[in-house]
């Protein structure tokens, strides 16, 4: 390593380590806060044992799948080990772990602040909204700082540690396949956990008994809080840092091969972007005027414009490429578009939702066809989004030079991810008030407490729907990125087998022509994989909520005086099978997402995989814009209706609307979130397996 | 035209006029079947009526647009009229036209001969199952031979027409748009009309009132039957011939500029599957053991078997390649498996649908989620089906030299439509049967003729999964050839631009590659083209059906006696309600097809166009899978539920179950099958703009 190159990676792990000590400070002033409820400290106490007990659970069977991949890296990536050079492939499945172990990491400390803040944000709320807002977003920003942080520690500490930059290339992408590979099953396990309580409890309780959410007699309750936790908090985490290494580790890859200061550019905008995001972070106050919504968005603005304000500056100081400059600028812009459209379809404020409710009066095959129509159509300008931003980037930074294309679009993946740290602090926000509001329910701190609560929980979907443009307009970029960095491994890949003698005549490929047949066959399968994946999680989430309602009807049918509310419920029981469920149902959609990548790529070689990964890729996208806005669109037209609309509760549309919103839980909180993941999974095992793809296939 | 060229067209045509004759002879013994019931004669006249004067409205709405559009196309294609060559000009016009009315005619054939079998069909079944199965099935095949013999006949005289054979492509291309434009729009208005109804008729009917299906108080009832009509057979059968007309172009096309015997391979192998599709029906006869199922995939597979013989010995006698044929017996093969696959999904016997059913039990929310999950999961067998016949037709045909790997592809799609005259014949067999059921029911033909109808409508639904996977797989294998096409027309009009000197540095592209950014871009747009348009479909039925279902609740809430069947319902106005709402949702889901096109081409040019097919084709195959799928599954679950599984007819199953058909209804009879119509129209609409798009756009 020369020491010139040093001079960008001591400020980046500087800031992680502010980031981690801020983290530490926040965490500290939430557990300062007061609890003095002993019936809320004891029902937060069953929930915080009850998502130990199921991540403790789930962390033991995937730490046996990240020790038998790790085995398996290091005896055949980035080649075979018995083909010489031992250190790479053990820096290699070393890189691999130490990403496991972050990510595991990032999911633990969001479920330790998440519920202590869940019982003091309820407890807050009884002073008053303001208070309570702050101590539900300091606990969301305790989990985004330490995730940023420890993405960009482990990047800059991977880097580092490969030593030579021309070599550290595949030990990066194997870092990010350990974040990427935890997150799958992690997002896949706590969304069928938390879909299987909530959908179990609102069927049994709401539907059936006519007892409220959160009535403490409801054997699922404590679940579906736990729930919230193991899948919102923990499975987010666990999936925004895989985009956020993800992103970074592709703008590297390809910096790296470009030299000049393409590296210190990356490096200097991510830890520009963390600065942002702990100052934004810190401006985030409930003002006198305007409510939580505003706060949260305002400091969403703060944190973008000091990171392109500061990006400038850098540029200008550093001499960096404006070219470079402009298309993280792009992503930025187009995150926002792509957030404002899917707020379009899912505000109750719009037509969409509103036709919707006012569908859901004839019938709730009606809410299901209109709202399945309306996110149909939300692909499309988020489709259209993230195509001009990679045209934008792509032509901004192509007069740069080869490479700089690709290279650009990258840099438009970390321009919108800049603000991650802002968006994990907004999505974590949502479950704890959403649970504090249980909280506050089963406390019974009264209706005051409950409209303040209610408040807050609405801000934090409204704001959701910001962040989660940003999150997969990011993705999407990432991938395209992912895609170029496959495309350069084949190449390294096939010039040193070429070296070797081992084909001798290898051409550098220019890219994947979809007049090919391998890469359309590829292309075709490619586009096959998300449906299945996402239907193979929603069908685990449906056998298992099957398993819970049962017990749920057992515990009332045998109780005596449960309905009553003189027993309590076995709430253990319904904890045990959520979770032993989850982790039966997510192994084999994680499964799948990888065997069938080596399937195509042992078949048809690199070409298959390029249309393979583009396919995966473009109905990825597609189904996940589309399972994102439907769940989001039933959701605000149940609650729309709920508020008094279109017959308001208890009526027929009501009814029809919450069959909408139980066939949305799933698409938004299990499936749709996972297809991220699953994307930038299939994208690393392709660029990681480029030299075996190479030499063992059936097509070449 | 070389005399030489002759020997092909000839029995072409001959076949054609026999296939005409052979139609109007079932046609005559159609008419000929006894029908004597006044109160069957007076509704299957009233059906008659509503399905004629919403077809002449729609084809008055279809004339103004085919008429704007032949202008415009005489301006403007296959180069602008001033630019010279005034009669290729006027020829593709003409051919434009030509297509669109042999496309209504075909509509109207279908029609005509359909509302005459279903009444005699039900008087039919008086006398048993057998006289009954042939009447509703000899229906079916003169659409069947009527279709498929003007397809042929069409297409050999436009290549006829249009004299020399390197000039004929674009013609054929023109002929082929009038064909899928005109579909386009009478799928979607046929489909958007029926589910109206359908969907309005069981919701007022079944739902809320209680009255069974077909039950003549419905005011809709005569609708639901003029839908049956109007959307399965009219609409199918100009889907199925732009199919059929699609595949032979794009062969043609490809088969002309490669010389030899490749166009008379075209037309000899479409002659014999005619020819084989002739002695299928008349083959086709339900014997004393089995059922109708056994009859309808009996004949089928007879017509398969002499497919594959005759092309043989063709092959053999005319020297035709054999890696030609071998693509060919590919597309059948394949087309079999992917309709095996598809059956597996949605047959009642196996565990999708029990699955579903027992999901329904617990509530509607799971058997949508249910559905969902099974038919995201059957995308994957059939896209790999496609992607595989393609590879292998394509590594079949390659070693014959350049061009004719792609002319392989477009073999195997005209090997898979060689059965189309089968496929049409159950197709139409199906509505047929399913309006004799109405018939004998509003007749009181009395329980054991309904038994009778109910027993063929069954055998319906199940033999139309084999053949819908075979018409899925063709129209998959027809667009990638229609790729193809497009491919070769942008690179003709290169050549010929370059030598006028307008575009003097034109280089031939060989394909489009993925890593392109252009190329991306149009692949991200391109696929959600197929979400919006039948995001824009379903709308229109649910917008449609609130109005009729109010006009229905109006009806029975208004005329005295209504409910107690002491007054006529005024049937008029729901027709009338249906063809207005058809006609006006119809229109901006039709153009925003063409329109994206223009759009995307017009910014990105041919390559831009390029990754639009392709995201077009990847997310609409997938798109139409799903929903086609989805819908079966869910009729089926229903069935079987009503027919005492689960809780049986009356229970929450039931209940649940009938949502789950409701939501699927406009999938697999709106949306599903008009995606493979808007993909074809997209392919045509590219490769007829390919000399403009190379000449006008932002981005080259």
């Amino acid at each position: 390593m020369e020491s010139e190159q040093l001079w960008y990676l001591l400020p980046a792990v500087g800031v992680a380590l502010l980031a981690f000590l801020f983290a530490g400070w926040l965490f500290a002033w939430v557990k300062k806060q007061p609890q003095e409820n002993e019936k809320i400290r004891e029902v937060s106490g069953l929930i915080r044992k009850g998502a130990n007990v199921f991540l403790n659970r789930e962390y033991k069977v995937l730490a046996i799948f990240a020790g038998v991949a790790a085995v398996l890296i290091f005896l055949f990536l980035p080649h075979p080990v018995w083909s010489g050079d031992i250190w790479s492939n053990l820096m290699m499945a070393g890189a691999y772990l130490v990403g496991t172990v972050f990510s595991a990491f990032a999911g633990k400390i969001g479920i330790a602040v998440a519920t202590q803040a869940n019982s003091r944000t309820a407890e807050a709320a009884q002073k008053g909204i303001r208070p309570s807002f702050l101590c539900g977003f300091r606990g969301g920003a305790v989990m985004g700082m330490a995730v940023v942080g420890a993405s960009l520690l482990g990047v800059a500490l991977v880097f580092w540690a490969t030593g030579k930059v021309t070599d550290s290339n595949a030990a990066l992408l194997g870092f990010s396949f350990g974040a990427s590979s935890l997150a799958l099953f992690a997002k896949a396990g706590g969304g069928i956990f938390t879909k299987t309580a909530d959908v179990a409890a609102d069927l049994t309780g709401k539907v059936e008994l006519g007892i409220p959410e959160d009535d403490p007699r409801n054997p699922a309750v404590i679940a579906d809080n736990v729930g919230d936790n193991v899948g919102d908090v923990a499975g987010m985490g666990a999936d925004l840092f895989d985009s956020n290494v993800a992103s970074m580790a592709a703008a590297l890859v390809m910096g790296a091969v470009l030299g000049g200061n393409s590296v210190a550019t990356v490096f200097v905008y991510a830890t520009i972007g963390l600065l942002a995001s702990i100052i934004g972070i810190l401006t985030a106050r409930m003002g006198k005027k305007g409510g939580p919504t505003r706060a949260l968005n305002a400091s969403t603005y703060v944190t973008t414009a000091i990171f392109a304000g500061l990006t400038a500056l850098a540029t200008w100081v550093f001499k960096f490429h404006w070219a470079i400059w402009g298309a993280s600028a792009v992503g930025l812009v187009v995150g926002t578009i792509v957030g404002i459209v899917t707020d379009y379809f899912t505000d109750d404020s719009k037509k969409p939702v509103r036709k919707t409710a006012e569908a859901s009066e004839i019938g709730p095959a009606f809410t299901l066809l209109s709202g399945i129509s309306y996110a149909l159509v939300s692909t499309l300008p988020a489709m259209i989004g993230i195509g001009v931003s990679a045209l934008a980037a792509y032509f901004l930074c192509a007069p740069l030079g080869e490479g700089f294309a690709l290279f650009g679009i990258s840099m438009a993946a970390v321009g919108m991810l800049s603000i991650v740290g802002m968006i994990i602090s907004n999505d974590a926000y949502g479950p704890i008030v959403d649970n504090a509001r249980g909280l506050a329910e089963m406390g019974n701190l009264g209706e005051e407490v409950l409209e303040i609560t209610d408040k807050l929980d609405s801000a934090g979907n409204t704001v959701k729907a910001v962040t989660k443009g940003f999150a997969i307009g990011a993705a999407g970029l990432t991938v395209i990125a992912l895609l170029g960095a496959f495309l350069s491994e084949v190449n390294a890949a096939g010039a040193r087998l070429s070296a070797m003698g081992t084909l001798p005549n290898f051409v550098p490929i220019s890219g994947f022509d979809i007049m090919n047949p391998t890469v359309f066959f590829g292309m075709l399968v490619g586009a096959a994989i998300p449906a299945v994946f996402s239907a193979l999680l929603m069908l685990g989430v449906n056998r298992n909520a099957m398993r819970m309602v049962a017990e749920i009807r057992r515990q009332f049918r045998e109780i005596v005086g449960l309905k009553e509310g003189k027993a309590q419920p076995e709430y253990d029981k319904c904890i045990d099978i959520a979770t032993t469920g989850a982790l039966k149902e997510l192994i084999p959609a994680g499964l799948l997402a990888i065997i069938s990548t080596l399937a195509v790529g042992f078949i048809g070689g690199v070409h298959a995989i390029g249309g393979f990964l583009t396919g995966n890729i473009v109905s990825g996208l597609l189904l996940a814009l589309f399972m994102s806005n439907s769940g989001g669109l039933w959701d605000n037209a149940k609650k729309y209706v709920e508020s008094g609309h279109n017959g308001g509760k208890g009526s027929a549309a009501h009814k029809a609307a919450v069959i909408g919103d139980t066939v949305g839980d799933p698409f938004k909180d299990t499936a749709g979130p996972s297809i991220n993941t699953q994307i930038t999974v299939v994208s690393l095992v392709a660029s990681l397996m480029s030299t075996i793809f190479l030499t063992v296939s059936i097509f070449k």
